[in-house]
């Protein structure tokens, strides 16, 4: 039963062909999933000026540039996440138009300007030179969904005063997402000097007993500190959502 | 938006004072969760003979017994799983005529007769005397959900001729139920003797490198023998219910 | 003790050479085993219409080759599992008539037509686009196996509208095969909506903490939802096979 | 060199005997830490109103008296998570005034009235009724934080309809703090009907391959619907006070 | 088809009303497992001496006692394992006559005198103070099955020149049963010194990152001495039991 | 062969009965585990002004006060660790003149004054109030061992104003101890402060992902900074013996 | 002190330049590490016809080759293990007369005829064709160190009739390597059929929840057969070295 | 307020236009991460001849050339660790001078003679000829950082021998580091012999169930012998650093 088959039945009850008892019945059990109008909206966020994420891994070349494609005849933005240089260079050769942010391994297109909605500023924190690209992500992800984004890199524990030196910043950010790997101390400690939410994001970086970001993903989910929240190991687009999200409250 | 509000909706198409095409753009845009007559049929077990089950494991008597005169009064059968003799004796204080089934740890109330409505054999097989509790779990289960079930217990590997010595009843049956600690390595053995279903199921029965019945599920999820599928450590009902499903397609 | 010891003793039996009494105590004693005739019937399978199975993995193109050269001599249908294109283009060099289904990873060859043996609809559903792989491998089992199969594919849960629109066709399957990476929350979602067996397929899409399934394996075992049994990560083909056991019940 | 220090150091400069070159050279290499007027403010979250808040688990009922005497005497106002009945009792006799909230396992003492600052309504939501107690931690959290928390309890996605149809709620909500078991499904689908930050929080709730919360945590670590956080297993108070940050940005 | 199926079938051939040939074929296909006379021998280890054993972890005292009085009537040895001293009180009260042996929580009951049937010396050795439980099970079972044993106790790899101080006695073992918690090293030390089979058996002894015994386990898997085989945690009884194979050979 | 056998054999070179080549070649073949004479010294620590130590636990009242009595004897000092307020009663009815030390855990016989051998101050940090057993522990244990020990404790990293405030406290110190459970994160910090060897310990603080310590300890082996080393969960005594022989060098 | 200095001080008694019990004294207090004499004999292997063994994995072919060397020298066999074909082709050019053996991975030099000193037959089982690298592996080892070495492979359980229909090979052999991937079932069930000791090998062969061999790991050491003792995974010569050792006794 | 802001409220204090007091007040308020001479010194290392240490892996080789240079133009001394040897050679075509320690994976430039400052000995063990890499990332680091440092390798438990041959060396060491893959006993056996700190370092070496290093770790955790403090899985680097800082105090 679709859009028609409702258009039918109205039309029956406005003529008295079908009583008002009668078409209540029938569309008491008319199944929902075949309405049609009221499938979710999934365009919700495209709506609000977020651009359409691609997830470049695991995808062939020739299947992104399609799906950039088919997006930017919607005039939406594009996000394109962990897409290799090589990769890029491929789909460079079947789509033009996206910018590569190496730092970030991802390609964006900007179908229209993005608006700054989010209300403060989103902090994106980071351990060592090694977390960068998780950073840059959740950095790109944030200004693509509308935040005025900072960086505050290479702030690992080990060195404490590189985070002291830099709490105004930290104070005036109202999100923050802080990103370390191997023990991945350094959102306890950041969440400790603020009382904004911290979203914090485990990255692979280390060997041995890191067993790939376990170690740090552990160490933030025991937080001591409160108001730490966590996303996947090397999730930054993740946590520049999340961040985005929480931005606009 | 209720059935009130659709009976409105459908009173003013009939009076003509709502066109065909005003009552569509309303109707689609009122959303499916209001609907009420939308709202997926919960008590489809319930239809089906199948008893209302309470999982008793972290209940408190007062709660189990509350529970189960509420199911009472709907005439519904009832099954209370993972239930200690010791807590059994306090619902009885509480709510009368439970039948208490020790080896299952299980108590029971028939409302309604059980019908049997499934096709062939239920068999459940278990390797060792200490599998028993989640096998009785399980031959209860598939019992008040109204199928045949037979019993095939203490037939290890370890002693591949207990099994052999049994393949007519393997044979004869429709699904089976398979149920072993330790290292888990009944299913296979069962499996590659049956053209039938088999439903696995690790117990939590061994100690040190078992893990708690860790070991048994991982072989079990490995096994060499097509047609095995898995359930949770000592989940004799979900294996149980499992079958019965099957036992009626 | 082979047949010719058998009809020896017979023969002494026949003649009178040998007591019944003698020759039942030697019978006794004569290790089944070395029986010969009483092998278990290793091509059950094959007689009921079911293809022989090659899992490609680990397996060099010549030894492929051979197999399936083998196997097509008895008649019987052939399929090969994780096979990859490249590999497929060297069997092919091999021996002809292969062919190759690049979403499955699977080549099929077929000795003698399939015939429908399978009661009902077999619906295979998938969470994400990159779970197609394994999906499609269940689906080419399931065909394989004389089984109507249907697809309902990219319905996740973090769009929930997507399964729901499609309940009539969950509802229509006698079996359903459901498969999804990530958190592995489709099986229990699905499960929830129908009073069907769902084999639920966790598979290695994701990153971090997925380890590699690992999360969406325990997602499944752990599943809210009764009637959900699980198989082995990305195990396509036992999904398969078990669903089309179930289906001939 | 503390506060004294510095008043006579200032006195000399103030009397010449210093000149303000050799003041700031003194300075300069006086530890910060010495200093005591810097230190970090520890009460940030008194002064805005939040309580103060002991971890009740592992605790003795003398010490937690102690504190919350301690605490009374700034007239601030205190919740003590982790309590258990029994020790609740212990702890009466020795300090009057606490409020038990059993659902929370928790205790309060109200020394001036909560006002609601945070901006929207903190949305729990929980899965099964084993995980209200650590729903009810975060509705008690969130609540003591000065937020309007509403519940939505026991809306598990086996049956998604109980979800749905309380979609209005979820839209309605500024923050919603997710709390599932087992699986951990839920939050992956709430996150996907809403456009607002998810906290989830992974339960003990489950046996066996639930490994004490693990599957919910790895599932929810893996959500496939943008936007979700995580926060230690049974953690309702830590997503609690998360939610009341982000819902004063 | 039992026995007296066949006696039927053979009086046939006996009485010429079958022939031979028809007599074979039939006997071709009656399943070995309905043979009776075909079933493996369980009593094997009984006739060569060995005990019955019983495993009391896990079994009430009722059922205990009733299992030694059973295999008494047999007239064989029994061994009952992993009993505590407060349930041995509770079987002494119920059957008579057994046994107890404190440092190995097991009982005997000895029906007819163990012969030495093994060849050489089973040497049990042992790290720790602490491992001496599980290594007095070994030493009871491997004397339980008529090996002569010999004890090395607390010579753990800290204080080396405490096994060198015994090489002699190493020396002459036929077979070493080498058992340590902690980091599990002990045994291969010992593999180096002695070119005889060592069952390396891991305790729980430890705590914190022993993580029950995993560590010693994975240790000893992982020996760098060559001759090295394992048994699960704190299985002194498989070790014994397996170092009697040996020893008979 | 002991020192008996060695001196009839030097007396027969003496008197010339044995030739010195003989005797060389009689000595090259007795096995050194023999000589008695050179068994490892395993008194060092007891020479060195070093306590003995006991494991309590897991030792009955009993045993442990026979081993304090045997060592009693040898005018040792005695270290009694991991014993309970209640086994400590026990102990106390057994043996006389041990004193308690109830926040370590443990206890103490002074049989002759402890002198303070280790160079410089051995400083133990904790970060919350719950690791205070633990490092009681180790600080009980540094003092036995003769050294200068100080305490700085429930300075965890999310108020780091609380260890800065005490750098020069911890700038003072030859050995670190710190000890953390939770995210195990302070000695990342410590250990980025000074220029001493630092001695992490993590201890089973926490809950749910903590898993008993191990979200700690990987933290720790992760450690950012450079000259942390790392103890097993819960080892007090380890780091405090091990700060020892470093206070020593 | 070597043998000279010892040698010295002999002849300084002989002369009666040294007491006895000087002489002593000084023997006294020499470290027993530095008699040279007293060096455990590691050629023990080699005296007794052994291999000297060479892991290949990890090792450069121009380590191989001189290590190669060095052994023929010596005139000793060498097994090389772990070798690839493509490594082995680099070690040939810089060492002649190695023979390799493709289906073992490894490589053998025969400078001396092999005895046959093992007492029974060992005899090495697999369950997969995926499994035979590390049975040849075992075979290998075990015929090289002297043994009569038989094969049984592709025998896994779930084709029981594969295992039984070999009853009699089972039992005539002394000593049992029995190797599978997967669930790692066919130890358990071999074991039940013989009353020898059977050495269990994990295979990495699986996928998916195998997790590279742990699956097989687990279930071979929960083994419900008693007799069994396990190895690393994949450890076909380990396997092979020790059932040598037992063959021996 | 930087130092300017302090001259300038020092000179007002001067110039009696701000009392003693009022100033003191505003110095309490200025945050102290703004005052600039308060930072930490993270020159420490260098001022004590410590090298500048580059983690080679994960950088680009323009990166570390880059790094290289700048820490060149301070006269520092260089340390690059995990440095292939072909990313060496794309480094030494963009910066000149740097020495490459094959042996070590790393490179080294020297901008000033290093002084031996270390007190002892540093003694750096391993078990086996595979281990060598970290042994000597151990080594070449505490040489960089002034100390004397000897070797002693290739002694692992499997000959004990090994390790009592050269007793005198251990007991002559100062620190030890001692590096083992596969059981990791090398430390335990070690620390039993000398009483001086032993740092232990598990490696990666091994395979199966040594699961990259984690059965060292752990049994190096869990070592019976006191005074064993751990480093991170194939972490030379890290415990080369760790000796060096205790070989100063």
């Amino acid at each position: 039963m679709d859009g028609q088959d409702i258009l039918d039945l109205l039309e029956q009850v406005r003529r008295g062909k079908l009583s008002v008892t009668q078409a209540l019945a029938r569309l008491r059990h008319f199944p929902f999933e075949d309405l049609g109008f009221a499938k979710v909206d999934h365009h919700r966020a495209l709506r609000q000026g977020f651009p359409e994420v691609i997830m470049g891994h695991g995808k062939q070349p020739g299947e992104i540039a399609a799906i950039v494609r088919a997006i930017r005849r919607q005039k939406a933005n594009v996000l394109v996440t962990r897409l290799s240089a090589e990769n890029m260079a491929k789909v460079s050769k079947l789509v033009s138009g996206l910018e590569y942010h190496a730092a970030a391994r991802s390609a964006t297109w900007i179908g229209k300007p993005i608006k700054i909605t989010g209300k403060g500023t989103v902090l994106v924190v980071c351990a060592g030179t090694s977390d960068i690209p998780v950073a840059e992500e959740a950095v790109l992800t944030a200004s693509m969904m509308g935040n005025h984004v900072e960086k505050l890199f290479d702030v690992g524990v080990a060195g404490i005063h590189r985070i002291l030196g830099n709490r105004r910043q930290l104070a005036a950010a109202s999100v923050l997402v802080v990103i370390a790997g191997m023990e991945g101390a350094l959102p306890s400690v950041v969440a400790g000097l603020v009382d904004k939410p911290v979203i914090a994001v485990p990255t692979s970086v280390g060997y041995g007993a890191s067993f790939n970001g376990l170690a740090a993903l552990l160490g933030m989910l025991n937080s001591c500190a409160a108001g730490v929240t966590v996303v996947n190991i090397d999730n930054g687009f993740g946590a520049g959502f999340a961040a985005s999200l929480i931005n606009r409250i």
